[in-house]
Formats: C-alpha cells, sequence, structure tokens
C-alpha cells in the first residue's frame, strides 16, 4: 500500500485522534478481518464488563474503591490501546463471535467515531484518577460522562442488538 | 450462600490470591454463568491482542516503544482486573462465545490456577514499567516471561484448541 493510500484509510478512520501510529496500523492489519472483528468485540465486552462493575459499585451500599480502581483502571486502559486499528479497512462486514454491529457510517470519511474514541480515552483517564482521589459522588458524576460517550457512538454508529 | 460456603468457593479459585473481595465475588457470581465466560474468553482475547502486539513490536526492525507500552498497559490492566471473579461457581462447564476451554482441574480445591494468575499480575506490571524505562532487550526478556506464565496456565488448565 502506498503511504498516500495509508493516510487517507487512517484519516478516513479518525487515527490520528486514536493515535495509532502508521506502523502499527500496518501490523495489525496484517491479521485477518475475522481476527480484527473478533478481538474488537472482545476488547468492547471488556469495557462493558468492567463499566458493569463500576456501576454495581457505585449501586451498592457501602462503596468499594479498590473494585471501581481496579475496573476503571482495565476500562481506561482497553480505551487507551488503539481500538482504531480493529476498525481497519476490511473489516467494514464480516463475522467474529457474531456479524459485525458496526455501521457502515463508522467507516465513512468524516465520520465521528475517531473523536468519539478520543473521549472514551480521556474520560475514562480522568475516570481512573477520580477513582484514585475521590469518594463515590465524584466517581458517580465522571461515570455519567463515561457512559453518555458509550451511548453517543452506540447511537450513531452501532447497529440495533 | 452461607459466608462459610463462600469462603470455600473462595478458597478452591484461590480467590485469595487473585484480590477479588467476598463483595466483588458475590455481584459479578449474579451474572449468568454464560455471561461470566463470554467476559473471560473475551478479556483472554484482549490479552491474546496486546501480547501479539508486543510481540510484533519486538519482531519489527524499528522499536516501538510508545506501541510497547500502549499494548502492555492493557494487557497489565486485565491480567489485573480480577479475573479470578470470571471463573465463578457454575462456570465450570458451559459455553460463551464457544464451550468453555477451561479444564474441570482448574476449579479444583487447591489448584494452582490462582496461584498462576496472581504471577501473570505481577509480571505483566513489570512488563509495563520495563516497557516505560528500557529497551527492546529488556523488554524482550520480561515479555518471555510473561509468555511463559500463559504456557503455564494453558499447559495445565486449557483443553487444546
Amino acid at each position: 500500500m502506498r503511504p498516500n493510500h495509508k493516510r487517507l484509510l487512517a484519516s478516513a478512520l479518525g487515527i490520528s485522534i486514536l493515535a495509532v501510529s502508521a506502523g502499527v496500523f500496518a501490523q495489525q492489519a496484517g491479521a485477518k478481518p475475522e481476527t480484527l472483528i473478533k478481538w474488537r468485540q472482545s476488547a468492547f465486552q471488556v469495557i462493558g464488563w468492567t463499566c458493569g462493575r463500576v456501576k454495581l459499585a457505585l449501586d451498592a451500599t457501602t462503596y468499594d474503591k479498590e473494585e471501581v480502581v481496579k475496573a476503571a483502571s482495565a476500562l481506561a486502559a482497553v480505551s487507551n490501546a488503539g481500538l482504531g486499528a480493529l476498525f481497519a479497512p476490511g473489516t467494514e462486514q464480516g463475522k467474529g463471535w457474531h456479524d459485525t454491529a458496526a455501521k457502515q457510517e463508522l467507516f465513512a470519511v468524516g465520520s465521528k467515531a475517531g473523536e468519539i474514541a478520543g473521549t472514551l480515552a480521556r474520560e475514562t483517564n480522568e475516570l481512573v484518577k477520580i477513582a484514585n482521589t475521590s469518594d463515590a459522588a465524584a466517581v458517580k458524576v465522571q461515570f455519567g460522562k463515561v457512559a453518555a460517550t458509550c451511548k453517543a457512538c452506540h447511537d450513531d454508529f452501532r447497529v440495533k442488538l
């Protein structure tokens, strides 16, 4: 693939915002599309698992700070791991664990998916900071921002499940 | 479930080593077995994805430190997220994305699975430290320790895939 084509594709995926280097992009794009789709579906399951744990902790009668820090840390690390590379060209359609739930609009030039991914990365990092230094009330506010970011992407770019 | 039963089950799963509190254990055990199995299969896929990225970076002609730190950070965070709770009683058999590949020996009293999970948590944390401060050669040595930990668990506790 010629460099200018790489740049075009990277731009279409909002790769610059996701901070995925061209090298990484090329490496992971070498994996089979169904493998990339499986990995991204798995990554979002881990995001769901860890978000669910933060929510459970916030709903519990006794706030378990250690649990929230642990769940939020995994949530933030996966959100910052470079998920954009898992939406490489060739993965617009196909089956990982199940048919992809990503709408075609996600892959379109000018899509806001990359921007939302950047927001997710920032808001989850902030959640870890707040979880380490603050109480349940502050965590709840920040967790609301994380959840709103998830919802924004689901509304625009995920087919109804 | 009575508290002494909780303790027995927690002991069988090496929960104390995995540092999963009884509260968390109870919360996540409230999820359906197939959901827990799906989450654990997803978590290990993310572990596979991130390990693969570290390996790719080590095999590349130019060492990409940023990529290794990012992949290792997600690897360590998931490894430290409390995976033990995803092996709760009731998940010895069943289907998540696919039939569980965990051998029954993993769930037996006195199983070393919890100990190995503790080693994975430590070795991956060490990988992040080394990735942040050192060069490819040092990362390669530590990555070998991580890979050996994965293999130890697969040899004893995963059915042949």
